[in-house]
């Protein structure tokens, strides 16, 4: 029995939702924060340990795997999947980010992106239906139309004409994608900090028509006043019985308010990275273990969490494997704030299914803000 | 009911043995060999994953616990075993070799050695008694003697004075040592490469009398036929009743030649370090994953072997994380590499307890040196 792909809306209380994403490689809980696997892993941590810390879906990224070790070698080997031992969903994005912030000198026309090789310095030119062909490679899941992602802050008029770019892009995307009826085609909304031309672009994309919607570019600089206030016009401009996906977004504080304004979805690398700078999410706010305030703190990370290390380490340990340059210290920061926020999110949608939402919400932003 | 602690003898073929230690956190069987722990942290690996590897006894370095986070902050936070979340046995080293290998100018004494910290240059200086203090503090099962570690080359006069000295301070070692009946103190053997000095020194330390023997100073650059040599002369020299421990050796092929002049314990940095430069043990002998001949290689690490690594992933994927940076590329190899190794001293013990150990070594020997 083949069942059908795509997104079930299950619970609401006010704008915040709890759905089901019905995906080739299972089924994802929403809301839903997806750990961030750049280059075909979640930095320092293996499969096992991802399904351990609640990971339902896992983003890869098509910039950095089509550059090495190359879409064409992962799919001779199988694809993502099996070339990186995970068999739960995977999330490609495109391929745009990441050619306009990490790449070398890129120049953007119509056809496409043309950009330098952050690892070789080499050319290459990105284009609508390249990244079509190397998410199809890759055999995501998901996969994101190729859009661009405009600086904060942006002219209006540059924006326009982005927005417009982006739609004909998402047009030659969903035209060139190898639909098996396997890899689900998600498009993005752009259009900057501007309401008027993100009603636009969501009026565009959602006429091209996908089974699921991204809204992209935010969180690139902007105050997050602007960020919310964007969510609050955007989202409800996205059909109602389709996914939601808020790229590359954030801070425990920016899940439960955008959870809040509506979205369903979300990735970003700050639980791995700043985990791997030192600072440990707790619910009365992240603390950086680097501090001599730990040094005999025979406290778990966060003694309400479960998790290993929780259940093993003290932050002095953890202190000293961090002051003495040990991975594990990587590892264990890594492992703990990936499953603080996966809790964070079984924790919101358990407060939508139960209608108390609105006061989960409250009382977390009051301790974790220290308010 | 109180476990007598120490080494029990149970089989032999040749001068291969096995046996059994019985110590304070655990039954250590062996030949065995002890992964090593530099800072508190066997590297990259979790204590979790040690026991999955099959790690019954591990390492921990006195000279850089000393120094980070000191051993005071590890007593009041309840000794290493707590700190470090391992509850089997730990073997602590004396601080000597360290001191004589990664520290600063040093000066030896009558009383002891001076030395800087190669963290923060600070001037500190080491003694049988800091040592024995030091090693107390940490609660690790088996604490060494403190012992200077003579370089290779060293001429015949400087080894006699050396040896004399080192027998001086294995006195006062044991007279230092807060024996609580937990903690196990052995004696180390040292007198370079002149079966002379290893005789006499055997001949002292046996006198001042400990529970278990350790030979020193060896594979520092010496050939491997003088290493062997020595064994062949010195191992002899030692208590059969008592646990014979082969400091800082080696590699595959040293463990089971070791074993085979008499050796019960070994430890070495050689699987995790050289894993964490791209080393993979195969029992073909060490294969370089960064090499492209393995850039599409579906095969596991090591075909037979049953590892979460070797269950997992291909060649092809770890040379994609090795070669893209990625630190779950060193975990992985160290994981695989002390799993090789504690599989190896399983099997070694096996084929000992079948009287066939003599066939296993030749049949090891010419496939994993390709002959």
């Amino acid at each position: 029995m083949t069942q059908v792909l795509g997104f079930e809306l299950l619970n609401e209380e006010g704008r915040a939702r709890t759905g089901r994403l019905t995906l080739a490689h299972g089924q994802v809980e929403t809301p839903i924060f997806m750990p961030v696997g750049t280059q075909g892993t979640v930095k320092t941590l293996t499969p096992h340990e991802l399904k351990e810390v609640g990971a339902q879906i896992i983003l890869g990224n098509t910039y950095h795997l089509y550059l090495r070790p190359g879409h064409d070698l992962i799919r001779r080997l199988g694809g993502l999947h099996a070339f990186s031992s995970w068999d739960r969903p995977i999330l490609t994005d495109s391929g745009g980010f990441q050619v306009f912030s990490h790449s070398g000198l890129n120049k953007i026309t119509e056809e496409g992106v043309f950009f330098r090789s952050h690892i070789d310095g080499s050319h290459h030119f990105l284009t609508p239906e390249l990244s079509m062909e190397i998410q199809n490679a890759l055999g995501s899941d998901i996969m994101m139309a190729f859009d661009e992602c405009v600086p904060y802050p942006a002219e209006h008029g540059y924006v326009m004409h982005s927005v417009e770019r982006t739609t004909r892009w998402a047009g030659r995307c969903k035209e060139a994608h190898k639909a098996t009826g396997r890899q689900l085609l998600f498009g993005i909304v752009q259009g900057g900090v501007y309401p008027d031309l993100r009603a636009e672009s969501a009026r565009q994309i959602r006429e091209i028509g996908f089974p699921g919607y991204a809204i992209g570019g935010l969180s690139v600089g902007e105050p997050k006043e602007i960020m919310y206030d964007i969510l609050e016009s955007t989202v409800p401009l996205l059909p109602k019985e389709k996914a939601r996906y808020l790229m590359g977004v954030g801070t425990p504080v920016d899940l439960v308010e955008g959870v809040y304004r509506g979205i369903d979805m979300f990735d970003c690398v700050m639980p791995t990275r700043n985990g791997r700078n030192g600072m440990i999410f707790t619910w009365d706010g992240p603390l950086n273990i680097k501090n001599a305030a730990f040094a005999e703190d025979r406290r778990p990370p966060e003694p309400e969490c479960s998790c290993y290390v929780c259940r093993n380490f003290s932050r002095a340990y953890l202190r000293h494997l961090y002051k003495a340059g040990e991975l594990l210290a990587l590892r264990l920061n890594s492992y703990h704030n990936l499953y603080f926020y996966l809790t964070l999110m079984e924790k919101v949608r358990q407060a939508i299914r139960e209608k108390r939402f609105e006061a989960f919400r409250r009382d977390f932003l009051a301790r974790y803000q220290g308010r």
